[in-house]
């Protein structure tokens, strides 16, 4: 069995600037411009190793293990899309292998848990992509193959860059124009750390694609957030990256995402993603930066009660020292390179002591890189996956 | 000593377009207009009597037998206001007492605790202003009277009306267009009724001035509430009660009040008001009204976590019986006129059985009456407070 196979991995990304809102929901076109930042594959990432074969019988996909269906709209959009940029490389050297006619075995794991709500999703469509584009040698760029990542998650186009991206939202109706740009490298700002606490939720939230289009038909505030608020703060945001301003960065990122909680409250029925938990670690990172005199910590919150919090290298003794005093029971600093007694005890008042009740791990990483090719191959020689 | 004393009660209220934002903040001057349903005064009111006498030294104010200043300057405010109309009355008849030249001793008690955020300085500066206005025999009407209560408290010009009352917020420098005028009385919809949830909460809530400096001053979401938002729901709501349109009437005020919690969000730093018992609560109306297939509650939260259920009597079985359902374990229930084992057991899927716990009391009743004059005295003939 001939089989040909090619391995990438791809990271989370974060945004500072949050995309909520899709003027089309089949092509993922967004209502408005985003920023995020890239974190590390060394913490979070998905490795995905895709082959074809002549002698495969149906596209398959396995998920951490799981067999998976990949016969969403969405995921077929992807499929589609490469092998047509596959059938143009095939038409210009008539001797290459018909890759675009074969089968596909996709393999795709995690090295975190999937459940706990951070953006699998969109480092699962950048791996996929990635991985594909490789094996099918490819000559389009990452903004070019960012496109058809947003086809399959919209923030997964992020994902195939590292350091600061922007998604540019567009103004055509293909969506040939939304795609995802580098802003800055991770060489930019290396020390820009994120510390996250997953924060413990029986409640199922409201999914992302039917809350957004549940904001953008019944809040009367969420057109005001898109034609007036987001696109001055994404030049401003752009500026504060370049300009290595921390405190203007996380101005804007603090301001963007309860921007984007209080859209989702003027949702109806309102959507909440922010619980009593998150609400308490908002005030914590407040309260610090007050008690140091200058904002020394942000953080943002996606569809979830997850808290990412974004410090400089510069303040890691005291943005870990506030974490470490109030989450040191909570599992995760385990991973910490450091020796947590050298983090200064940062304490701030009126904090519940009990608040680390409400955070299940604590996740410290930081800035990283796009999606990375590897010889690491997830399927056997039969074109399955390798046992655990 | 010859005393004079006159006696007022007034409601409190409870908006259902609200009231965030000043553009005065010395002349509680609002940003925007807003509308509130008076409640009944057999179960929330305070009882303020007024004296005055030549032979006292100072105005005193006790407030629940307990002797408060009444140094402020919004208090200030109003007793000069209506000492200003009292020397009207006295230069048009020479022979009427100088009772403006009198100090003051004012008796203030409520039937309900201060301190469960049940809008009780509405109530407070309605009574204190009707008491007075009755002890200098002002021929000023409600309206009028308004605009000083106004200056005590903003909202408090709404507790001068019963039943639905619009707080018009005018377009003068100096307030004299800034007042309270009736929508419909308690007799144009009788049936209307309100269940309030009062929510324990540990934690001490932004207080609603500064919060109010705070929105205005830093969301950019407020401006287009003010400008866009609020005008168009003021006239529709006025509509929905001339009417009697219950689901148009609560969908505008459910909305309005995410509206507002959504703006206190988008402050920096972000204001809360609402917990995770009051999310609950917002998700059990949803479900309930989803259920019946039309809408016939609605909830609005005030600058702080307490749940207000208005609803109209006849699905009272209903409302009453999902709220009995999952909160039967809370005080409240002795006061309910009929038998709780009549309500419908309503329930809806998804509810936490614990919710019951973030909830320490239940209050029941309906829409009321504006203030009332009664013969009731908190003096006695030495110009000081009744014992208990």
């Amino acid at each position: 069995m001939t089989i040909f196979s090619a391995s990438s991995t791809a990271p989370v990304n974060i945004a500072t600037l949050k995309y909520w809102g899709k003027r089309d929901k089949l092509l993922n076109l967004p209502t408005n411009s985003s920023i995020s930042v890239t974190l590390s594959q060394n913490d979070l990432r998905t490795l995905t190793t895709a082959s074809c074969s002549a002698d495969f019988d149906s596209d398959k996909l396995w998920l951490n293990g799981k067999l998976e269906s990949l016969e969403s709209v969405r995921s077929q959009a992807c499929l589609a899309d490469l092998r047509g940029l596959r059938e143009k490389v095939e038409a210009k050297d008539e001797s290459l292998p018909k890759l675009s006619q074969y089968k596909l075995h996709i393999v795709s794991e995690n090295n975190f848990p999937t459940a706990a709500g951070l953006a699998s999703s969109a480092a699962g469509f950048a791996a996929l992509v990635s991985a594909i584009a490789k094996l099918y040698k490819l000559p389009e760029d990452m903004s070019e193959l960012s496109k058809i990542a947003r086809k399959g998650s919209g923030s997964a186009c992020r994902s195939l860059f590292g350091g600061f991206v922007a998604w540019e939202m567009g103004d055509l109706e293909n969506g040939e124009d939304s795609k995802a740009v580098e802003v800055a490298p991770l060489s930019h700002w290396p020390t820009m750390k994120a510390a996250i606490l997953v924060v413990s939720d029986d409640k199922k939230d409201t999914p992302s694609t039917s809350g957004m289009q549940q904001t953008v038909a019944t809040s009367d505030l969420f057109q005001h957030r898109i034609t007036e608020v987001v696109p001055k703060r994404f030049e401003e945001m752009k500026k504060a990256i370049l300009a290595k301003d921390f405190e203007k960065f996380a101005e804007l990122t603090m301001k963007d995402s309860n921007s984007f909680h209080a859209v989702c409250l003027d949702s109806y029925p309102p959507i909440f993603y922010l619980n009593d938990t998150s609400k308490q670690v908002i005030k914590l990172i407040h309260r610090l930066n007050e008690q140091e005199g200058k904002t020394i910590a942000a953080y943002t919150f996606d569809a979830g009660p997850n808290a990412v919090i974004y410090y400089d290298e510069i303040n890691e003794k005291k943005v870990l020292g506030l974490i470490y005093n109030y989450f040191s029971q909570v599992a995760g600093w385990e991973k910490y390179s450091k020796d947590v007694s050298t983090l200064d005890k940062i304490e701030v008042q009126g904090t519940n002591p009990d608040i680390y009740k409400g955070v299940s791990k604590v996740i410290l990483t930081s800035i990283g890189n796009g999606p990375q090719e590897t010889t690491d191959s997830l399927i056997n020689d039969q074109g399955l996956p390798k046992s655990g």
